[in-house]
């Protein structure tokens, strides 16, 4: 059994792409997962990759409190995906990077959340405890801004994408990729009727 | 194959009670599940059920804008599992009631899959585009509430759970019961080995 | 002493932008207050209306759980004025419309207030009870969805803007405006030396 | 003029009092400003100080992604008050703390600025541009987990709340206490009549 992983990201100035490519590395490192990134201003070539995905990862930075425009155009260009259903029950998950640690990240990973919700799909967040929550702990360490929802990542607002985002927050984003690719072989595998409403 | 769907609520007036019966029936339909309804003030002898459930769905009243305190209090009871990663990748659900048709029960759907998310569960929201949305729409419609992260019921405030919450989002609460255990066989099935992490 | 009230917004197919213009006219209804229509598609004629004004209105419809794409480059183009803080200590409000009674509405206002936040501004949210929430309430209840944060307002998806929104959701927009329009007065009534950091 | 802020706070472990102890050193650093620290299990005994309140600052620790069970029973024990309108207008902002550097405290402010919409307060956030996100940035700077809802404080999982939250969080605490104080005094000095309905 295979499975194919697709990335769909925005990035302003790089920073956003590299943690879409650690994404995307933890993806295609799991045995029998293809991973495929697509960049939001390429999606009108990807739409038949989209529906034959298996999970979807959805990434952008976080500008004045949630996710960027692009990435917003390509979120509403899905409704008539939407209408039709055509993304239900398939995995997803989500990841955003932004200069401050915290800059409200957490409205971005929701808004994605929801966004997933609101397409039928199934969201996988980090597992992973906090790092850096205690006098051991330290910026080394995985999921060191502490996010559950999904991945968050920091870069220094003045500096380009060589120097950021950190790289405890790109192994972070390798992590929530292979994840993801996990949980869609175990997904796959279930292989179950499709469901069938109460109503009959 | 067999698996257990946990359905853990409070219930102020009796009215989430309700919606949570009709999310436990909707779960025990389904060929191979079980369900068990766990009033929240009974949860201290049901920890160990809920260890071995394969799905749990949390449900509560929204009061003040999120989730009531006794169900809180339950949330919190649960840090020691949380850090012990007890419930990682579980299948999550979540459903609330109130007076008001919207009333922020959105804001509690979002506590639920956050706290989820905390745990490291896998979540499952509704799969139905809105009812009651377009001309020929009512309020017997599923889903008429247009909910998608969870399922959401209404109940009049001046009335007891007999009267209340009506019937379609009662319907609708049995509607994702359904789908949380048909995703419960679906991902058991799967039989992925444990995770591991990237950095191994 | 007068004050101006902008309300900016986007619309897709006109019905947004009836509740954008019930805002203005709560909001030019008060002794004092002038206000300001912007669709979001003008705004590049506005900004200097917008560093003027002592309270901006926020709306947009909601896509696919959030504020439109439109609305959200708007929002992204603020960015330069973030940094300078020209918008700190203005009064901020938000509304929305959607086909679904819910649809996520809730994340909509939560983005606005957000963003709001991120401006340092001070937000206004609707200060009415529920309506519709009880056995002897009805559709044309003030605030009948039920919202606290901002205002909403449904339209049937089938219909054009000659038919909705429905007109108690245009009233609730009218009090916002209002609202708004009254808390911009005694704020400015307030004249506070400007606010200095306690590190001064 | 004279204004009373009052701080209402849960702490399990004496971080997040430390936390409330700076936003009331703030709030009563102001000319003209009284400060009221009132513990949440002390709340019973305070009713009538919150009511005489110009603004009411809540503050209560992050667990499991959102506010503390023992803060939410306060939030609920407000529901009457709800109904009745009497905390309509005053000012509101929040406050909280957690191990986690992100650990979901977004979530937690967003339930408050919820709350406080409910009540129809108006909400003041923390006006300041995010610290620490910079190559020239440290844990020293205001600001430092950049957060803009609301004030966010970090300490360590394994240490007494004689060694947290760090410094520069609780001075970002005090800086959002003096500016709620400094925003009642402007708000109060408007002295608008009373808001009436457009239905008047």
């Amino acid at each position: 059994m295979t499975i194919e992983v697709a990335v769909v990201y925005h990035s302003g100035y790089g920073h956003t792409a590299k943690q879409a490519e650690a994404v995307s590395k933890g993806a295609a490192s799991v045995e029998g997962s293809k991973a495929l990134l697509i960049p939001v201003d390429a999606v009108e070539r990807h739409w038949d990759d989209l529906s034959r995905a298996d999970a979807i990862l959805f990434g952008a930075p976080t500008y004045m409190g949630s996710l960027s425009a692009p990435f917003k155009t390509f979120m509403d260009a899905t409704s008539t995906l939407w209408f039709q259903r055509s993304w239900k029950d398939k995995i997803a998950a989500g990841f955003t990077n932004s200069a401050a640690q915290n800059g409200d990240k957490f409205s971005s990973l929701m808004q994605l959340a929801t966004f997933a919700a609101q397409h039928g799909m199934i969201w996988v967040g980090l597992d992973l405890v906090p790092g850096n929550n205690s006098s051991t702990g330290g910026l080394d360490d995985l999921n060191r801004l502490g996010s559950m929802l999904g991945a968050m990542a920091q870069s220094n607002a003045d500096q380009s994408a060589e120097f950021g985002p950190i790289a405890s927050d790109l192994r972070t984003a390798e992590y929530l990729g292979r994840r993801v690719a996990e949980a869609a072989l175990r997904w796959k595998g279930g292989g179950l009727a499709a469901p069938e409403s109460v109503l009959g």
